[in-house]
């Protein structure tokens, strides 16, 4: 029943496997990788402008000189990326490349703020979709949290169901942002020229008037700045997907990261310097960018096509982690830092457990945070400049094995890009450690310990399953012995006894837990006249506490049986199987629930036979 | 851990078996016995009065004629069930008597109607005690089904601790409640008798006034009339209990009963007189019971007792079915009516199974009925009067059988018992049916149904498993196919092989679902360089659906070995069981999955050999 619910949902089995991706052309790479680095243009601009929002309406003429230092941050990243690029075109993940030149543990803490990172990506797109939504149609602002969880669900769903991603759609909603938002810049900046554009009207919400003013500190710029440089996530992707470009594959890559770069730039900055003439203050029911758009368009068709425009490059922003993360859990859970079960296909060729574990934890997260957007960017922050920093670092190790001289540009572009991206990593974690940075620490070292322990587990069973050391345990059935349980002298329980005998095992004896002396001498006698040659051991619980008893029994005989010199002890357990679920409920379980304690015991290596009586 | 909790909430396991239950004095049984019965007068005058009101104030009149008419009944139904003392000092409840006199269907008819009985005294009980609490203290009033839920889980609590039944603890409330309500009766009656008892405030949230009035029918005489008959719940408790009285047994018991009666009948019309007297009308937030003793008492301490009296008494009451209903539902079990596990005692030597089952139908009916006395008692009084007519109808024939002849005066009495309760049974079945008495009709249906099915399942496995008939199977090794289950050429796989092929199989094969024709191909020939003797078969299947496969082939395997000769088939599954909860996690549970699914499986009658490494 549950598997016709599955394919109705998911429908049929996919017949054939996805095998040779298509190849994007370089129109099509720039979408789908530019996606969730240009969605980023959404919220950044209003995060940099609510931290300056708290020195007074004056600060926010900072708001320009903190976008531009961000620009060239930006600037720098992307050349750092373009060497990793041509380094890995194989996919240069910081797992990867931390692994590779950092060693285990580094690799691991990459790995660590992957998952962080694409968990936050998810949410973050999700929340600040919503809030184009809700910018545009403020009666749905109450419902932001379900319409954000309804994201998340119908996310899951599509790729449970497996999509098959072609380029064509997916490089739509992209240029539809880039054409909005282009067109935006353009007549909002020649109306900011013949000066007929309008200043903002101060909305009743405003969120920093409810706060004290504080002074224009530098860490207040310096927060300011961490903040904004939420405007770079996801600018790593290109590097993950060389391979999909069209040959030469890596050259065309790095054309398209640069080119992507550059249009993040000028759409931020665009962005910003609007915000800055409009002189806009960040207000709680309605996104900066929807009032730059309400501002230059009006409330025209323009403006709600922004809007919807935004909504939908952040939804395909939510998306590509549903891509990366499963695939990415998939292959550590083959390294054996995640439970195997990441790493198997499911019946729709995607890795289900890593779509289904990457929504619940998002999920989780929009509910904790209440879908805010704004309370979730520095822990984001922090967790992708950490992952920055990490490769950016193994570059540097990369090029000292592969002989710095003979790469000195690159080396020095790696270097300026792990400075620049390790000062920030460090600038964010500090001035906004008590805004959320402080997460990331703790989750790194929990993700740490619990990847590095489910290692040692895996290593632990390879090696006791493995071919090599010593000789294989050949045992015969003259060193065995086993236990056949009886719970009442039935056809069943003598067919079992017969059945055990048949094997000729080493020694054979019966086991009964009996209610009371009667039961047990009357079980006995007549045990005795049809099996006089297998000893029946008898337990008078009147309580029937089987299970302990079961144990304790079988670890003693193991004991004996292998100081006598045997080998090996199976518990022979007799069973009615009712086939019906109905007929089900009229059985108690004590023979199931007695094989599985043997099972899990850990103080015992018994075998288990179990023989069976089915009634239909 | 959960045993640890369950230690924790019930106590140490009781260590001492209950053996010889102590003897009631007659003053104990009285009132033991007695506290169901009795504790109906706390609601039975309000039902008759409250289908009274809908014919307008003047109705009221005619409370006293169906009180004396009920009075009567009550003395019927005394007499009728002093006989069935007699006749079965063993316990006469309809289940007994109907089956032994009338056969298995009206048994078991009468069974289902105990069932019925059972359920609706607790919630009944419960939800009459609740109101007499919330009407003393009516800021309660919103919270009385959460109150009653709360009663009901501390029964159920203190049963499954098992309550050592302690004659003198228990008589106590029924005593304070007979003590209370008699001085209650005694001042009102000398009151009216000096002129000098109030008349009743007419209260604001009056129920009837809502309704429309109705003519003052034969209908709504006979619905009052029916309604009324709520004050005979209870009054055949004594015949389930003879045992527990003193030697002579019988005889305390018989008179006990009539006591009973008596004393049940002077309350009851004691209340109907003074509500009469009094011109009560029923409202819904207080009970006339609680306006009677207000009047009476005043808001004097003897009132706030009243009520308390009544709470304990009701509380009693909703007990007596924790002692009755889970030895009748084990005794009903053990004849092979209900799943065994309800014969079962737990570790407090309580039938653990029936007091849960109790509990959560009376909570659920409490919950869909929201506590509300009036709309349960139409089922409850149509449920008790089925069990008393077919008790007396069963005594007819049992005084048949003994000869009718020679007990002319049991006879008679059991006659006109039958008639009388056959004749309100009919009555109110008809006068409340769509108030309710409707569902008692397809419970008894569906109840009767569902044991006729069970004891047929059992009769089923009881003949499969019986020792005599055909002769036992003795198969010996040469005619079981071994199916060894290999999912990975492993240590373990490898030795589950040498120790499966040790016992000398008949014949031998591997089974393993490859991902793709290169995995089957290098496993294949990594297996017949050790095995050469034993074939491995492999389906390959890109989807690792591993189930169905090894099932169709475990079936085809069994059908090709019988038709060669061959006469059972033994499935052999190499597991890794990590023994921690943590560890657990990080194995896919395939192999416990395919164990499973085989012992669940109709369509094979293979054993299953399972091969462990257990991994700490």
């Amino acid at each position: 029943m549950f598997k016709s619910i599955r394919h109705y949902l998911l429908g049929k089995t996919l017949a054939i496997r996805e095998t040779a991706e298509e190849k994007l052309t370089n129109f099509q790479a720039l979408a789908i990788f530019g996606s969730d680095a240009l969605s980023s243009t959404a919220y950044a601009t209003e995060e940099i402008l609510l931290v300056l929002a708290l020195a007074g309406a004056m600060a926010s003429s900072h708001l320009l000189p903190i976008s531009l230092a961000i620009a060239l941050l930006i600037l720098m990243v992307a050349f750092s990326y373009r060497e990793i690029i041509y380094a890995y075109p194989q996919g240069g993940g910081v797992y990867n490349v931390a692994k590779e030149n950092l060693g285990e543990t580094p690799g691991l803490i990459g790995a660590s703020s992957l998952v962080f990172d694409y968990i936050l990506t998810v949410t973050v797109s999700v929340a600040a979709g919503v809030a184009a939504i809700t910018s545009a149609f403020p009666s749905l602002y109450p419902y932001r949290i379900l319409m954000g969880l309804l994201v998340i669900l119908f996310l899951m769903w599509i790729n449970l169901k497996g999509v098959r991603s072609s380029g064509r759609i997916f490089s739509l909603p992209t240029y539809i942002f880039i054409a909005t938002i282009l067109g935006l810049l353009i007549i909002g900046i020649i109306r900011v020229i013949f000066g007929i554009l309008p200043k903002a009207a101060i909305l009743t919400d405003v969120t920093a008037t409810a706060l004290p003013l504080q002074a224009l500190s530098l860490l207040l710029i310096l927060r300011a700045f961490s903040s904004g440089c939420a405007a770079l996530t996801g600018i790593e992707a290109t590097s993950n997907g060389v391979r999909a470009f069209k040959e030469p594959e890596t050259k065309n890559a790095g054309k398209i990261l640069l080119r992507l770069a550059i249009l993040l730039i000028f759409i931020f900055l665009g962005i910003g310097f609007l915000s800055s003439q409009v002189g806009l203050v960040p207000a709680q029911s309605e996104t900066i960018l929807s009032q730059v758009a309400k501002i230059v368009f009006g409330k025209t068709p323009f403006y709600f096509l922004t809007q919807i425009a935004t909504f939908l490059i952040l939804f395909l922003a939510a998306n590509t982690p549903y891509a990366g993360f499963p695939r990415m859990v998939a292959l550590q859970a083959q390294d054996g830092y995640w439970p195997k079960q990441f790493s198997l296909l499911g019946s729709r060729l995607v890795f289900s457990n890593g779509i289904v574990a990457l929504s619940i934890v998002s999920a989780i997260l929009l509910l904790l945070f209440k879908g805010n957007v704004h309370t979730l960017i520095p822990m984001y922050a922090v967790g992708v400049f950490l992952g920055f920093s990490l490769s950016q670092l193994g570059m540097i190790f990369y090029w000292k094995k592969q002989g710095f001289g003979k790469h000195l540009k690159s080396v020095m572009i790696n270097f300026i890009g792990f400075i620049a991206t390790g000062t920030v990593f460090m600038v964010v974690l500090f001035s906004k450690f008590i805004y959320g940075a402080w997460i990331l620490l703790p989750t790194i070292l929990i993700l740490l310990f619990v990847m590095k322990k489910i290692k040692k587990h895996y290593q632990n069973v390879e090696k006791i399953l493995s071919l090599e050391e010593t000789e294989f345990l050949r045992v015969l059935p003259e060193k065995i012995m086993m236990i056949v349980f009886v719970s009442k002298l039935n056809r069943l329980a003598i067919e079992t006894a017969l059945f055990a005998r048949g094997f000729k095992p080493g020694e054979i004896k019966a086991f009964h837990i009996a209610f009371d002396e009667k039961e047990a001498t009357e079980l006995k006698n007549e045990w005795e006249i049809r099996f006089s040659e297998i000893p029946m051991d008898i337990v008078i619980d009147e309580f029937r506490e089987i299970i302990p008893h079961a144990l304790n029994y079988i670890r003693n005989m193991e004991k004996q049986w292998k100081e006598s010199g045997g080998e090996k002890v199976i518990a022979v357990i007799p069973m009615v199987v009712p086939t019906s679920i109905f007929d089900n409920f009229l059985h108690n379980k004590t023979a199931e629930e007695l094989a599985n304690a043997i099972r899990k015991d850990p103080e015992n290596n018994a075998e288990i036979l179990e023989n069976y009586i089915k009634v239909h």
